[in-house]
């Protein structure tokens, strides 16, 4: 009769589970960061959390400790399975929600090209393979021949949406004419895949009673999917400004997307595809509507991301061994087969819509990223008895290199390369509270500042000539004052022996007269030294400071600091939010 | 050994997993905001869909389909209790992090003295009538006397402080001095109050093997809440600029902050006290960090605010019978009491702290709103076996009632009243593309567009000289000529005759020449009409437009909706986002 956990599960099983998914949280955060502090994709990080966690270490290393805290069966189980279930379907929400399907409209032909041959080539290596050698590559023993080859295809075929959308972007390549064609592309592709898995899944049936015949299946699948990319992406359309009018905002709109997701997803597991195809074609029908806010898009994806999300990629390496699994040579011909078939097919699409030799390699490095879809994909195939754990964790192994190397690669064939972003640049001896109370001290100071090593920064100090560069920088602002602005002054240099930019910050409360038209003195002094060939640098970094400190109020925020962490904690996340109360003062009694 | 759903729990039970999930979200969004709307707490709404869909409706009518997709036992309901598990603990995690233990050091006595007068005598009463009437209140058999009175006790002397917050908020009171005492001392009644209910459960004791003797458990609480308000709270100050500078942001601030207070959470659950109380202890320590940002704040608000708490007070109503467990005498005697003992006990604090008897009565109403908190501390004494569902019901009724008269109670005492926002209004026929091109004819216009009565609005447009009307606001725009600024321009004039304010705004996509110092035509007109003495109404509404659109951006947007619902939107919501890429344009290749 009653419900909450007291009754129903009993009070040290309550603490057990809040322990357990306390632990996979953390653990998966901070591996999660890590990863991404080197560069690789945090999803690998997440994983690393459940292979820690799981019986590959904990479990191997105390096998007792970890049977109490993730038991196998019982009640702590299914609440954990009930989670990552619900977890995976509200990750495919937000994956939906980042198809623009208005980009693909746009690249119209070159994308078609692009996603068909990248689809096509993968898909008749991977089914080769699979056909020829089943057993070595890891087929189950009571599973179909032919389903196991399609799998395999498709799973070879997948691109990841939102890592290429992250390494493009990173690469400033987003709104370029191949970024947006790649972008298309992979549009294209995710649907189709989840399409055509989607059908795979029917076709495997085998999960218990079904209501429908596969045939049946296979059509009421095409039926809701033309129906919200259609009429259902027109109503959402159409409700959404209903709904900003008059519900809570922005949590009326969270909560009723939540709802209509899991009711997509409902229907779409009832007829017998995966719950994930109904909350993803939700998705793709709710981020296309114009009127999506931001702060909706935000929260949904925030909190998903980073709770949902790395709950369910945290379990995977619970459930499976990640070291008795772990097979090199089918690792390596996978992910080489991959990449082959990925990097022939985009590139000969590319090389058909008109893009030079060097601009197809990059296209078709970057459709080569496959990403946490790839992991997802492979989850339901193992779960669906259709793989064993080695081929699993091959697919597992295979997305991570290839989402690795896209970016590099196309750093490398287009030559570009990742701008640093100010709070990269910025060293802790570049932080200065300012004792000056001139222009020429000020600028002395930061010069000073820069001269001394910090940990980690590679910055070759011994062939920089510092008193020289001091009296130039002064030259320089002699002959062409910096002006500032609400509290805020940009002194700039160019020097040949720069190999890389030198940033330093002073703040000084007392504030330094720089002349300004407003008459305010600076409070907070930027020194920005270059190459002088690195104009475009200087440039993205100027705008970089401007934007961090836009008003007088986000200056006076970074002067009052205590430390260099506060200020990079400024300049990643904006200012401090203060107490919890309106702003508007008032007092009425 | 597999871990998602599809081996775990079968096919069919994950779709209706799914759904239970679903309905539950979305009856509870539609019935919520529909609460919203008419003035009543959005909690009751939620609850309600709960009783719809739990055995006092839907039950009633259906008993099969009720079985069907709310099954008693099994995996479903397993599931379901652990999220509700989680829900609770995350909800409680949100009301923590709206502590802000400044404001009570800033109160300081008058806080202490209302805070500690208004649980003393409402807990004196409470525990009185439960001694004296414990069967007829609804003890349950095996229930020890004085833990029974202990807790009536409790509940009547509880406040919501959530519920507090936000009618003084609405109030425009929460800066004043009486609102900060009332919030003061709110803080201070949630902290002890739920202090002495850990102990409370400590006590109850018998929810089967326990690690700890009670004595134990006592001081393991006092410990754990004295370390997270002292060395906790100042941890977190100290390492959050550290994440801010070098995590995710928000995403890897949210996820740390989720996995400690499970972590948390876990730990009181273990010592013997609810997993509540560490989610909330967790949260009072993070809220009260000064760097922590508004983002991350509004992010895990909304999100658990409108998925987690939804799901867990519709899974209420699905539980206990709210029809055959309505007992109209105990719910009218424990609602006076409830409400006596507060404003009695409030009311001689305030008076001896030095309000006046009216700011008395207003602090004794104030803290007379119970809220969420009431039924939560309910839920679990029911689930503990101490009360029966009888009283259950007539708690969640007083909470409902108190919440719902405490703001007109304060608003009519104090004699102030709720100053209407700008989409309150606002009626489309106040909204209006406008065919002019200068401004006598747009002010003409926009006047004309008031005549029209709409559906539901109370102006008595007959009392109105609307062509007087329509010349005396000329008359005065001609004698003292509106100014333009980016584009906005706000004509304003008060009659003698108007009740109420009228409101019309026209959108022009040529622009209309306003005179403005920037030379740029008015392309958003807005007319505002007050009665003489609505000076302080017609300012508050005057800012409320200038801050809606702030700048040309804004404007630009407003002119380009194609209907007043999406026009209301955009003053609901700010700025659709478009597309989702970034804003930076580039074009590298």
């Amino acid at each position: 009769m009653c419900i909450l956990a007291n009754t129903a599960i009993p009070s040290h099983e309550i603490a057990l589970l809040f322990l357990a998914t306390g632990l996979l949280l953390a653990m998966a955060r901070l591996l999660g960061e890590f990863a991404k502090r080197l560069g690789l994709p945090s999803v690998l990080g997440e994983l690393l959390a459940g292979v820690f966690l799981g019986p590959t270490i904990l479990g191997w290393a105390f096998p007792h400790v970890e049977a109490t805290i993730f038991p196998p069966a019982g009640e702590i189980a299914t609440a954990i399975h009930a989670f990552t279930a619900l977890g995976i379907a509200l990750f495919l929400l937000v994956a939906g929600m980042e198809v623009d399907l208005s980009t693909v409209w746009r690249q119209g032909r070159s994308a078609v090209t692009v996603a068909v041959m990248g689809m096509a080539i993968p898909f008749i290596l991977g089914f080769g393979l699979a056909w020829m050698a089943p057993r070595w590559l890891g087929i189950q023993p009571n599973a179909s021949h032919s389903v196991f080859a399609l799998f395999v295809a498709i799973a070879l075929a997948i691109t990841a949406l939102p890592v290429i959308a992250k390494i493009l972007m990173d690469l400033h390549l987003y709104r370029s004419n191949i970024g947006m064609v790649i972008v298309a592309a992979a549009i294209l592709n995710d649907l189709v895949g989840w399409l055509v898995f989607a059908f795979l899944i029917g076709l495997m049936g085998g999960k218990g009673p079904h209501a429908f015949t596969i045939t049946q299946t296979v059509l009421l699948t095409l039926a809701f999917a033309v129906c919200m990319l259609t009429l259902g992406r027109w109503l959402i359309d159409r409700i959404l400004p209903w709904f900003q009018a008059h519900a809570s905002w922005p949590g009326g709109i969270i909560g009723t997307a939540l709802a209509m997701a899991l009711l997509c997803a409902a229907f779409t597991e009832w007829i017998g595809v995966h719950a994930i195809f109904g909350a993803f074609m939700f998705g793709v029908a709710l981020g296309d509507s114009r009127h999506l806010r931001e702060q909706t898009r935000a929260t949904l994806d925030q909190f998903i991301s980073f709770f949902f999300a790395p709950l369910f990629f945290a379990t995977i390496g619970l459930e499976v061994n990640f070291a008795t699994n772990f097979d090199l040579p089918l690792i390596l011909i996978i992910t080489l087969i991959a990449t082959i078939g990925k990097i022939v097919g985009c590139g000969l699409g590319a090389r058909w819509s008109g893009f030079s030799n060097r601009q197809a390699w990059a296209v078709g490095f970057g459709m080569n990223a496959r990403g946490a879809m790839e992991i997802i994909l492979g989850l339901l195939a193992m779960e669906a008895g259709l793989i064993n754990q080695r081929l699993f964790v091959a697919l597992v192994v295979m997305a991570m290199l290839t989402s690795l190397f896209s970016g590099s690669m196309i750093q490398w064939v287009l030559g570009g390369r990742k701008r640093p972003k100010l709070s990269e640049l910025l060293t802790s001896n570049g932080f200065v509270k300012l004792q000056a109370t001139d222009r020429r001290s000020a600028v002395n100071e930061l010069v000073q500042a820069l001269r001394t090593k910090t940990d980690g920064d590679s910055v070759d100090r011994e062939a920089i000539n510092w008193e020289g560069l001091s009296h130039r920088v002064w030259a320089r602002e002699h002959l062409l004052p910096t002006n500032s602005e609400h509290g805020l002054a940009i002194v700039r240099a160019s020097f040949m022996e720069l190999k890389e930019p030198l940033i330093a910050v002073g703040a000084s409360s007392a504030g330094i007269d720089f002349m300004s038209p407003d008459k305010q003195p600076a409070k907070l002094i930027c020194l920005l030294l270059t190459h002088p060939d690195e104009l475009r640098l200087q440039r993205s970094l100027l705008s970089d400071i401007s934007r961090s400190f836009e008003d007088s109020e986000h200056v006076d925020h970074a002067v009052g600091v205590t430390n260099f962490t506060e200020f990079l904690a400024l300049l990643n996340s904006g200012k401090p939010a203060g107490p919890p109360v309106p702003a508007k003062v008032e007092s009425v009694v």
